[in-house]
Parts: structure tokens; sequence; C-alpha cells
């Protein structure tokens, strides 16, 4: 029997994502709080729900991509949630980057109405959804995600079964932990050369195959020096990331001090109304901070 | 008239290096403090010289490849240096990581003589030498890296001019800053996912090509999950280049926090009689200061 899929959470990730549920022709339940965002699901066969109790009821798995940690527990084990409507038997998974700890509870909490809970948090961003070729952290009992495998490989390309409950959130975090050092790497890195006179555009090509290199220098690095600061990923959503590994660091007694530099940063910026930028905009914020600022070097101008 | 060049310094680096320009026939003169060092090089035609003087006398090109900045003044421009013995028209080229600003006095001391002074410190390490693959930085007099370019052609693959004297150390000391933010991009995510109870060795092959991703993940990351804690780079010589990075961003009144929470780290295992570790033992210290250890998971006990 085709599995009954509910989706809750329309933004940019999930509108996509649920897309390629879909296309792949899974029946497909969908709530989102502001309902007018999940309208091209509507419009191509998914039925819309008053409530995220409401999907429970109507499906065999859940999947939840929301904001914030409060948000993922309210949709999922919060009084008017998700679980609450879910029969036996059921997959609940939560695909949001949320906190280990609240995965494992969703998955205990769950276990208690016979439903297994999943933690799925992805990499990839936006582009990643739209072509379905994120990576997938997951975490949970291995007959869940037996059941869920077919609807993430409709998602992603690379899908890593971490282990238990909350694991999945684990290694997405460990994901952030790096991206918090390669930012410093490629901010820094762009602001000395520009700062010694280089030509940033002629030294990125050489430096980004080497050592020195990293995916975020050809990438985000790039927009820096073509001075596109259209924002990829949120600093608003990569403080509540470092908030959540720093939160982890601090339950399994380990310091890490390249995280708290970059938790320093980011939430300064944060708190100077800055948290709707992307998370390329450090390199402006470094170089204020040593009350300079970054040129970037247009394609044209540059050659 | 086929140019003759002088080679001082025949390190690790140094040798392969000069052994490329004999086998593309070009006439060497080699020094170096330990001679017997530079013994493969005599054994297969190079000339001995008794000083840098002496390299100098009997050379139309002279490069230097030694430790330190003093090291680099007392072979190029100290009373027994090369330069005291090169004839007007000669090029005078030091491929040494050092300082840019002695890069620029070098290049103004050698010009009173009639003799170009160009900087052309190298990136891609010991294998990099060996295969003639290095990124090469030059700066300098356009005339003068005319004239040496077929024979860093020799010795590596990508060479960029930056412009005047002091510009290829600037370069190369940028390089320096995106692999000390790389590197604790790697130190830590591997920590936190080792730490978080996850299989790092599977972690690492996901997170390598994504956005976290970095070209030290594959290599040095890649030894650490191995236990392959054989030096590659030495801490000590990381130490002197972020050393001469800061010197340099005290010079251009930039603050580099990322930077300067590498050096404290580099610097405090130095203290400890780590120096001569490789730049991957960061793992360790990082756990250590966290009174927890780092556990590799070698091939077969992590499948």
């Amino acid at each position: 029997m085709a599995l009954r899929i509910g989706w809750i959470g329309t933004g940019v990730m999930g509108l996509s994502m649920a897309g390629h549920l879909l296309d792949k022709g899974f029946a497909l339940t969908v709530f989102n709080r502001t309902m007018a965002k999940a309208k091209p699901l509507i419009d191509r066969g998914a039925q819309a729900a008053a409530s995220p109790r409401e999907v429970g009821e109507h499906s065999d798995v859940v999947f939840t991509i929301v904001g914030y940690p409060s948000d993922v527990e309210a949709v999922t084990i919060g009084p008017e949630g998700a679980l609450s409507g879910m029969k036996k038997g059921g997959v609940l998974c939560d695909m949001t980057t949320s906190s280990p700890t609240l995965a494992a509870r969703i998955a205990e909490v769950a276990a208690e109405k016979g439903v297994i809970g999943m933690d799925a948090p992805v990499t990839g961003g936006d582009v990643g959804a739209r072509k379905a070729t994120l990576s997938i952290f997951v975490g949970g009992d291995a007959e869940g995600f037996a059941t869920i495998k077919p609807c993430l490989e409709a998602m992603g390309q690379k899908i890593m079964h971490c282990g238990a409950a909350g694991l999945g959130q684990r290694a997405k975090l460990a994901n952030q932990v790096a991206i918090a050092g390669v930012m410093f790497s490629v901010c820094e890195s762009l602001l000395f050369a520009a700062q010694s006179g280089l030509d940033v555009r002629r030294w990125q090509d050489l430096v980004v195959t080497g050592g020195a290199g990293s995916v975020a220098m050809g990438t985000l690095g790039m927009r820096m020096i073509d001075g596109d600061f259209e924002p990829g990923f949120f600093i608003n959503h990569f403080v509540k990331d470092l908030g959540l590994v720093l939160e982890e660091c601090r339950r399994m007694h380990i310091v890490l001090p390249g995280v708290e530099l970059a938790d320093r940063f980011y939430r300064s910026m944060q708190g100077r109304g800055r948290g709707s930028r992307g998370t390329q905009d450090l390199i402006n914020a470094l170089a204020e901070f040593s009350g300079t600022q970054w040129t970037p070097v247009p394609e044209k101008a540059g050659r």
C-alpha cells in the first residue's frame, strides 16, 4: 500500500522538497503556518490540512521542516502537533536543523504512542533542495529509516543513517562547525589579500584548489569578490545553529574556541540589525572591525 | 646565452626544486649550510660553492630557499650574502616564505647594485616540490619575472606574478591565513562529530564535498582519522608564518581574530615542546584543551 505522506513547513526548503515527493507520485497532505505559501503544492494535488494534528490524522509518515526548535516542538509533540493525530506504526521525521536533545525527546514521546521519531536535517541549501541534491543526515530506528528512505531519495543524493535519534542533528551541527571555520578562512584571507594590494580575483583562482582551498572559497568567496551579497544562508539561521552547537558542547564538556569566535561575530552582526543578511556579510563585518572596508572586484574591473 | 643558476638552501623543498632545474639542463652552483645535504645535486653535476657570495659570483640568477627571515637576510644582502658576489643585470630571487617588508628591502638594496630582487614563495609542500606541481606567488619587476619564468615553470604548475617586490610574500601569507581557518574547521568539526558518537569516517566522506568541505578536510582530516600524525608541515614553520601574518596585520592596521586564535593555539603547542609535530596535531591539542582525547578510526576498525 502506498505511503500517505504529511508535510509541515513550506518555506524555501520545504516547498522544493515536498514538490519532489509529488513528482514521485506520493499522496501529500500539507500544512504551513502561512497557508498561502503551500499553494504551489495544493495546485499540484496536495491536500490542505487545517493543523499539524490534521496532517497527522491523514498520514503514515509526517515530515516537518520549520524554523526554530520551539516550532519543531509545537508541530510535532505539542498539544496540537502532528503526533496527536498519528496512528500506531507511523513515522514522524523532523528535517529542521534543530536540537539533538529535542530530537531524542521527540523519539521518546513518539515511541510511547507506537510512532517512530526520526531526525533528518539536510545540507545543500535552496539550490540543493530545488535540484534534489541535498545531503541528508538521519537519526533514529533502522526500521523507520527503511520506511522513509524512498522519500529521502526523492529529495537528496547522499543519505547517511548516522545512528539513534538525535545523531542526524549532531551530524548536521558538526557540519555547521566546519562551516564556521571555513567562513573565517575565506573572509580573513580575502581581506588580508585585498589590504595587501593583491588582485583578489586572480589570487582566489590560484588558491582555491590548493591546500588552503575550500568549497566556500569557490562559492561564497567568489560572491564576495563579485560583490553579490544576496543572502543564501541567513545570519539569523546560522546564529541559531551555532547556539545549538554550543549547547551541545556544554553538554559534552568540550570547548571549541573557533566556533565561539564565530558565534561572537555573527551575534554582534545580528545585534546590529544584520541578521537577515547572508553569512558572506562576515567579510564586511571583519573589515569594519578594523575600521576599513571590503571592496568587491567585479569581473570587468578586475581584469 | 644560457643562464647560470645559483641555488642556496637544499632542504626538503629546495633539494627537489633545484633538481628540476638540473633536469631542464640549467647549469647550477649550490650552497647549503650543511653541505652534505646538497650532495645529490653535486653528484648530478652541480658545482659546490663555499659561501653564498661564491654562488653569486658564478650565477646570473640566484634562488634562495632557507628557514627564517634572518637566514634570508644573511644569504641575500648580508655581508657574505649572494648579492655581494653578483654582477649588474643579475636576478636575486628568494623563495622562502618570509617577510614582505624584508622582500621589499632586498629589492631596494639589490637595485642599488643593478640587480633585480624578486620574491617567489611557493605552496604545495614537499609533494608539490617533488612533482613540480607547486603554486608560485611572484613579486618584483616584470623584467625580472620574464628572466626567471622558465626556471619557475620547471618547478611549479601555477605561477602568478602578483606585482611589486613583497607582493609574492603577501600572497603566500594570505594563503596561510586561509589555512589557519581551514585547520580549525577540520579539527573542531571532527572533534565535535567524534564526541557526538558519529562514525567520523563516514561523516567526513559525506561532508568533504559539500558547503562545509575543504581541501584540508580531504587530506589532513583524513590523516587525523587514519591516525597518521607524520609531520607534513611543521608547527614551528606555521608559527613563523602566522607571526609574519600578524606583523603585516599590524602594519596594515587590520585585525584578524581567527588568525590570532590560531596563533595562540599553535604557539601554546610549540611552548609545550610540540613544535616539530605536524599541523594536524592541532586536533589533539584541541581535545586536550577540553580534557578529552581524539581517537583515530583506522580504516578496518571504522568499517
